[in-house]
């Protein structure tokens, strides 16, 4: 009898988790109720429950939030820090000589998920957001990640429904196949207007320290044809993110990162 | 009898979120048991239950670690999302600029609660990471957020203990009060030696929109007196992320960050 309820409330929990999302991650108790799919009394006492574990948090006007407390124990332990911390400087070196959009994405299911982006003012149109998803089959991150990554998820997504974003989107399978061979051929995905005409997504795998590509890092810039002067910088990142993640642990050169003072 | 299930459980799952931390993300179910004070029984029946919801996950060698879709859930609806993204171009310049280390922190309960940090190699030491914390009587950061902060703070952070991290921290009430008055006065914090004898802070306050403060922008430079040449930089930035947090949004600007493709 205990092991229903446990899940139950874990369950509930997350599914009141998932009703916040970037556009709007402030909701009434009702839109919770309504969203979660529970009736706005359990709601009401497992968000209070929540609030009082530091998972939620409310407003002044009473709407909720995700709790400082709970990005906290996230994020100090993110399954994703050490890679995003080992990428970073190699993506902000990037983004000073690109500019635009510079990304690191991950395999996760069967999308990419976005661990880190940073922009420019006035950078091209793309749709990807830190935490955000896309699809892999159309974007230059997912498509690299799919060409390096597990046949399983290959065979799925291409016996799986292929969103067409633009006429450039490889969206038939037999086109998607040569696609991804070609990426594993060049050793990086090159693909204009494939999410949007405007735009044109350059990725390049990166390894982790036993070989396996464990992200991909991405540039988005304009559809021009002058982005192929992009490619090496790409590349040469992905390669010095892969080296980095290799290299064995230094503690007395990172002194910043490996202790609190608190 | 549902309700002291239903707090127990998410008591539980707090306890068990907490048992991990940037030096250890990944725990064996025994470990976990120890640290969050549960019967490994108990631990290991709740562990598979967050694993199922994906609050958590399984490595190959069986280690347990936070899960990749509760940092998605969590990162996506951040709490801290729009400060950071706001400040992260301001950010990156004075990264460019200044090196070493860019931080922006904010005020939780009686820390300061890092939600970014651009570090660059070979910087000078600093205790500083993403989600971790500091006293704020001795970190610059710490001493802008408590200058500007609620009375409350102020008197608790006073009348409690306060730690001589060097020689130089702040730690005896009536120097602290000298140096939050001359905080608000100059409208930053300088504080060389404070943390770590061979580190010197600088921080001033990000107002939001309603013009009160809501993070404090900090850098961390080798303790010489060149230092002095870094604050109009650090002021500027501050000024200018405040600026940006007071502005309308225009959704048309940023076509990027307002919508997804899937």
């Amino acid at each position: 009898m205990k092991t229903p309820h446990r899940e139950s409330v874990l369950s509930r929990s997350a599914r009141i988790l998932e009703a916040f999302s970037q556009e709007e991650p402030a909701l009434t108790v009702s839109e919770i109720a309504r969203r979660a799919g529970l009736h706005v009394a359990t709601a009401s006492r497992l968000v209070a429950e929540m609030v009082g574990h530091g998972f939620l948090s409310r407003d002044v006007d009473r709407r909720v939030r995700i709790g400082v407390r709970l990005w906290e124990l996230v994020t100090r332990a993110s399954p994703t820090l050490s890679l995003r911390d080992t990428a970073m400087p190699f993506m902000e070196g990037v983004h000073d000589v690109v500019g635009h959009h510079v990304q690191l994405g991950v395999l996760d299911g069967e999308d990419v998920l976005f661990l880190e982006r940073l922009s420019a003012p006035n950078a091209v149109i793309n749709y990807t957001r830190i935490a955000g998803r896309l699809s892999l089959h159309a974007s230059s991150s997912g498509l690299v990640l799919l060409a390096y990554g597990p046949t399983s998820v290959k065979e799925a997504v291409l016996s799986g429904p292929l969103i067409a974003y633009t006429s450039a989107t490889p969206a038939a399978p037999a086109r998607l196949r040569a696609v991804l061979a070609e990426v594993r051929q060049q050793g990086y995905a090159y693909c204009p207007g494939y999410v949007h005409q405007e735009a044109l997504g350059i990725a390049a795998p990166v390894r982790g320290a036993e070989g396996a590509v464990v992200a991909a890092l991405s540039v988005i810039v304009p559809n021009e044809s002058s982005a192929h002067a992009v490619v090496p910088v790409v590349r040469t990142a992905a390669r010095g993110i892969s080296r980095a993640l290799s290299a064995p642990p230094t503690g007395e050169s990172r002194p910043d990162g490996n202790e609190s003072a608190t």
